[in-house]
C-alpha cells in the first residue's frame, strides 16, 4: 500500500496545506481511479501518524473545487462499469418540490438554483437490486467495498461479507457519485452522523452547503438534511452535488410540505414521488418511519412527552386520521422496490423512540422494534441495504437493553442512535448528556451515532454548534472504538500521549481532534513561541510538572527504560536489605 | 419539614431573587440553627420543585455577605457544644507559608491578607478524634448528620451508619465552621469537586476566591485549592473564610514551595508543620499520596506517560534522591493523629494513576491501590474518615475494574476519581471525554467525581472553563444517580420533561442545569416574548413539532390519557375487525 502526499509532484499540487498540522494524502488501491483520501499528521520527531478523513477534496490543495461546479463524480466509472444501470429522463422538478404553490413555476428563485447543470439519472435497468447487498451476496467485491477495505483497513472480504450478512450497509446512491464510499457496521469504525436543514422559520441555502463541507471537515461521516420549508429540493441539490459524505433524508418532510403541513392530506403515492424524486437526486439513505402502526400509537397515551420523532408523530396523526394502517407500512415492498432500484439504503427510523428518561424502554418503543425487525427481514429479501434507528433519551442503565434487542429483532442490523441522553435537566448542553450515552451504547456495538448539538430542544444549530457537535460525537466513537478494542485505534491515543510526555507541543495540538482549538487554549496563558517547546505548561508550571520530573527521574536514573527499571529495583532491593526505614508490616 | 422561601418575611428579607428562575429557601431541621438551603423553581403551572442547593449564602438575598469579612461560622456552637475541643494559640504564620524567604515578612503583601480578622484555632481537647466517624461510631447522630439526611432526604440513622461503616464520609474540619455540611459515599447523590488554584505562572488571589463562590453557584460540592507559587497561605484563607462547601487541598505542593521546589529537599517536619499549618485554617481534606511507595517506582519505568500525578512524581523523586521509603507512608500513623484531632478527612491520592490510556489499569496503579487498602485500615482504626483516589485515563473497557477493586481493596471506602478521560485524542474536551467516564464510574459506585476543564493538559481554566466544568460533571454526576435509581433523582427529569412537552418553555429554562444558557439558545433565534409560550421552538417550527402533533392526537381524540386510550384502542379494534386495509402478515 503506497501513501502519497497531496503536496508531493506525483500529486501535482504546488504543496502547502489547507489546514493546520496535517497533510491530505491518499493510499492508493487496484486501480487508478481509487484512491482513499487519508489524513496525515506529520510529526516534529520525524514520524508520521495517518488518519481517517472525511473532509473530501476541499483539505485538497491539488483539488480545484467549486461549489457552483459541485465535486467531481468519483464512482461515476464505477457504476458504469458494472452495466446493470441505465439513464432515463427523471421526473422534471415541479414548484411544489420547493415549498410552493402547483404552476408557481414563476415564483421559483431561479438564482437559487444549482447552477451545475443537472445530469439525468440513472436506475436499475431491469428492475433488479443494484445495491451492494445484492453484490456482496452475489460475491463480488466492487471498488465501493476495496475502497472501504483500504479505508478501514481490513481485508476486502470482510466487507463483503460483513455486507452480504446485513451487518453494515455501505450507503452509495448510484445518482450521488460524487461520494468517497464508507461503511456503516459494528466490526468497523464507529461512525458519525451530523444533521442539517433549514426549518421555516430560518436558514439559508448557502448555509446549508456551509454547514455540510464545515461536519465533514471536523469528522461527520454522513451528513442528514432535515430541511424543512422553502426550497427543500433545491438546498438538497446543492448539498448532494457538493457532498463528499453520504446523504440522508427524511422523504416525509419534503412530503408534508407538498400537502401544506397537513398531515392527514398525505397520501403513499405522494411520498412515493418524493422518494422518487430523493432517490432520483442522489439520497444514499432514508428515514422512513414505516414502524409506527396504527395499533401502537394507544401505548403513547401515558407517555410522558408523547411521540417525539416529527415523522413518527406525523405518521400517528395520519393513521388517528383515517384509522387505517400506515400507508409506509403497508406500501412497504413496494418501497423496497423502488430503493433497491437505486442502492437507497434504509434507515428504518424509530417514531415512537422515548423524549424522556420517563419515557425510555416502554411498551411502545419496543413494539416498534419488533415491527422494525419485520421489516428488516422483508428489506433483506429485497436485497434493500437496512440499518435500524434508535433512541433518543435513555438513563445509563437501560441503555444496554436497547442495543441487544435491537440487535436480537434486528439480526444484527446495524444500530444507528441518536445519542442517547442521559438526563433531561440540561437543555443547551444536550451533546454532553448525549454523548455519554452515545460513547457507551457505540462501545456496545452501535455502527453509526446520530450527533445532538448545544441547541437540541432549544433551536436550529449555527456553524459553531455543528462544529461542537461533531467534535463531541467524534469523541464518543473514538472512545467506543478504544473500548472496543478496534485494531490500530489506539495508536491515534498512544501518539499523542507520546507527545504530551515528550513536551512536543506541536504534535499535541496536530495530532488532537481540533488542534486550532487546542492551540489557543494553551495560547491563552503562555502565547510566546518557546512556550511550545517548554518543558512545563501554565496548568502546573516548571516546579509541578510530574511529566518534567518523571523526565528527571529517568535521566537521573538511567538512560533506557530497562536501565531505569534495573537501577530501580536495584535501589529497592538494598532498601529493602537495610530496612530499617521501612514501615514496619501495618497490622489489619 | 418546612421549606420556607428566603424571601418571605418570616426570613426577614425584602423579596425578590438573586438568581434567575429560582429562590433560595430553607428546610428547617430540629433545631433553629440548623436550616437546609434549597433551591426551589417555582413553575408557571402553580407547582414547585425542590433541588439540592450548594451556592451558599450568596444566593439568599437575605443574607448579607461581603469576602472581605468572610461567612458566619453556621457549625460554631454545633463544634463548641459537643465539648470535646478547645481553643489554642496556633501556629505563627510565617513569611515561607506564603512562599517567601524566612524573615521577609516586610515583603509580605498585606494588603493582600484577609481583613476578616482571625480565630484561634481549635483542636481536640484530649487528643482523641474529635470526628464525624468516631461520633457515628458511638452512635451519636451530630447535627452536621442530621443536616446532611435532610438535604438528602434519608433518615438521620442512614447517614450516621454509612459513616459508621466508613462508607461515606463527612469531610468538616473543626476550623471550618462556615460550611454547609455535605457527605460522600456511593448510598448518597454523587458529588462533584471542582479545582481551583492559582499557579506560579498565573493568576491572582481574588480571582480564586471568585472561582470558588462560581463554581460551587454551578452546583461544585466541594472545591480543592491547588495553588502553588506565591500566596498559598493567604489564598487559602480567603478561600476558607468564604467557602460554603468543603475545602480539600495538597499540602505536598505548599511544603514544596518552602524547600524552594526541590523535592529531595522535603522532610517529614516540614511536611508535618504544613499539615498542622492547614488543619488550623480548616482544610476539610488533604490529598495524601502515601501510596507511593520505593518499591512502586520502578514499575512506572516502561509507562507511556510515566507519573502523572504531581503529588506523585514528587514522592517517587524523594524516595529515589533518598532511596528510602516515602515519609509519607512511614509516618502515617502520626499523621492519622493530627488528622483526627482536626477532623480533617483523608484524600488518599492516587499518585500513580495513568495518565495515558496506554497506562490504564496496570501493575503501578494497582499495586498502589493495594497500599491504599492498607492505609485505609490505619486510618479507619485511628476514626480519621477516609476517601479513596482514583484514575485518571482509563478506556470504557477498563473503568468498572477500577471502582470494583477500590471497593474490594479498600473496604467500600468512597471513591473519589478524575474524570477518567476515556481517550487521549481531544485536549481542550477533556470536560467531554472524562464527562463519559466520569458518568459510568458514578453509575458503578463512585461517591465524588474530580471535575476536568476544558483546559486540562493546556493550561488554567478561568471562569468559563470553571462553568463548563462544573455543569458537565454534574451531568456525570445526575445521570449516574438516575442509573442508581437514587430516590427522587427522576422527579427532575420529569419535571423539566413536563414542563417540554407542555411547551412551558419559562419552566424548562428555570428548570436547566444552567438557565441562562438554554434561554440565550432558544432567543438566538426567537427572541420574541411570545415565542416563550409558543407550541413549537426555530428547531423544527410549527408543522414539525412532533410534541405539537402529539397534543393535536390528544385533543381531537380525547382530553384524558385515559379517553385517549379507550379511543384509540376502539379505533384500533375496529380497525383490527374490518382489517381490509391491514398489511397482510409478513412472511418470515
Amino acid at each position: 500500500m503506497t501513501v502519497q502526499d497531496a503536496h508531493t509532484p506525483a500529486q501535482n499540487t504546488g504543496g502547502g496545506t489547507t489546514t493546520a498540522g496535517w497533510h491530505k494524502a491518499y493510499v492508493e488501491g487496484s486501480r487508478p481511479d481509487l484512491r482513499v483520501p487519508v489524513r496525515q499528521v506529520h510529526l516534529t520527531n520525524g514520524s508520521a501518524v495517518t488518519l481517517y478523513d472525511t473532509s473530501g477534496p476541499y483539505t485538497d490543495p491539488a483539488a480545484e473545487t467549486d461549489v457552483r461546479r459541485g465535486l467531481p463524480p468519483l464512482r461515476a466509472a464505477w457504476i458504469a462499469e458494472r452495466g446493470d444501470t441505465e439513464e432515463y429522463r427523471g421526473r422534471p422538478v415541479r414548484p411544489e418540490d420547493d415549498g410552493l404553490k402547483p404552476h408557481a413555476a414563476g415564483l421559483r428563485n431561479l438564482d437559487a438554483l444549482f447552477p451545475g447543470g443537472s445530469r439525468n439519472p440513472r436506475r436499475s435497468r431491469t428492475g433488479a437490486p443494484v445495491t451492494q447487498l445484492a453484490y456482496a451476496r452475489r460475491g463480488e467485491i466492487t471498488p465501493e467495498m476495496e475502497y472501504i477495505a483500504l479505508r478501514e483497513n481490513v481485508a476486502p472480504e470482510v466487507v463483503r461479507a460483513e455486507l452480504a450478512a446485513g451487518r453494515a450497509v455501505l450507503p452509495a446512491n448510484i445518482n450521488h457519485p460524487e461520494i468517497e464510499p464508507m461503511i456503516i457496521g459494528k466490526r468497523f469504525l464507529v461512525k458519525v452522523n451530523a444533521n442539517i436543514g433549514n426549518s421555516a422559520v430560518t436558514s439559508s441555502i448557502e448555509e446549508e452547503v456551509e454547514k455540510m463541507t464545515w461536519a465533514t471537515r471536523w469528522g461527520a461521516d454522513t451528513v442528514m438534511d432535515l430541511s424543512t420549508g422553502r426550497n427543500i429540493h433545491t438546498t438538497r441539490e446543492w448539498v448532494l452535488r457538493n457532498s463528499p459524505v453520504p446523504i440522508g433524508t427524511v422523504p416525509l418532510y419534503q412530503a408534508l410540505e407538498k400537502v401544506d403541513g397537513r398531515a392527514e392530506e398525505l397520501t403513499w403515492e405522494i411520498y412515493k414521488d418524493t422518494v422518487l424524486e430523493q432517490a432520483e437526486q442522489g439520497v444514499d439513505y432514508m428515514t422512513v418511519h414505516a414502524g409506527v402502526r396504527l395499533a401502537h400509537v394507544p401505548l403513547t397515551a401515558n407517555r410522558k412527552t408523547g411521540i417525539v420523532s416529527r415523522g413518527g408523530s406525523i405518521m400517528a396523526a395520519w393513521c388517528l386520521a383515517h384509522h387505517q394502517e400506515s400507508f409506509l407500512y403497508t406500501h412497504f415492498e413496494e418501497l423496497c422496490e423502488i430503493l433497491a432500484a437505486y442502492d437507497v439504503t434504509y434507515s428504518l427510523g424509530d417514531g415512537l423512540r422515548p423524549g424522556s428518561i420517563a419515557d425510555a424502554n416502554d411498551e411502545a418503543q419496543f413494539a416498534e422494534l419488533h415491527t422494525l425487525g419485520e421489516l428488516n427481514r422483508i428489506a433483506r429479501r429485497h436485497e434493500v441495504q437496512t440499518m435500524i434507528e434508535g433512541p433518543g433519551h435513555v438513563p445509563m442503565h437501560k441503555i444496554k437493553e436497547n442495543i441487544d434487542l435491537q440487535q436480537e429483532i434486528c439480526e444484527e442490523a446495524p444500530f444507528y442512535t441518536l445519542g442517547p441522553l442521559t438526563t433531561d435537566v440540561a437543555p443547551a448542553y444536550d451533546h454532553i448528556t448525549s454523548g455519554i450515552g452515545a460513547a457507551m451504547i457505540g462501545w456496545w456495538g452501535t455502527a453509526m451515532l446520530c450527533y445532538v448539538t448545544p441547541k437540541e430542544h432549544l433551536g436550529l444549530p449555527n456553524r459553531d454548534d455543528v462544529k461542537t457537535g461533531v467534535i463531541t460525537y467524534k469523541i464518543a466513537a473514538h472512545a467506543a472504538d478504544l473500548a472496543k478494542g478496534h485494531p490500530g485505534a489506539q495508536e491515534w491515543d498512544d501518539a499523542l500521549s507520546d507527545a504530551r510526555f515528550e513536551f512536543r507541543w506541536e504534535d499535541q495540538f496536530n495530532l488532537a481532534l481540533d488542534p486550532d482549538t487546542a492551540r489557543e487554549f494553551h495560547d491563552e496563558t503562555l502565547p510566546a513561541e518557546p512556550a511550545k517547546t517548554a518543558h512545563f505548561c501554565s496548568m502546573c508550571g516548571p516546579k509541578f510538572c510530574s511529566m518534567k520530573i518523571s523526565h528527571d527521574i529517568r535521566r537521573e536514573h538511567g538512560s533506557s527504560a530497562s536501565e531505569i527499571q534495573a537501577g530501580m529495583e536495584q535501589k529497592a532491593r538494598e532498601f529493602a536489605e537495610t530496612g530499617n526505614r521501612v514501615y514496619l508490616p501495618l497490622a489489619d
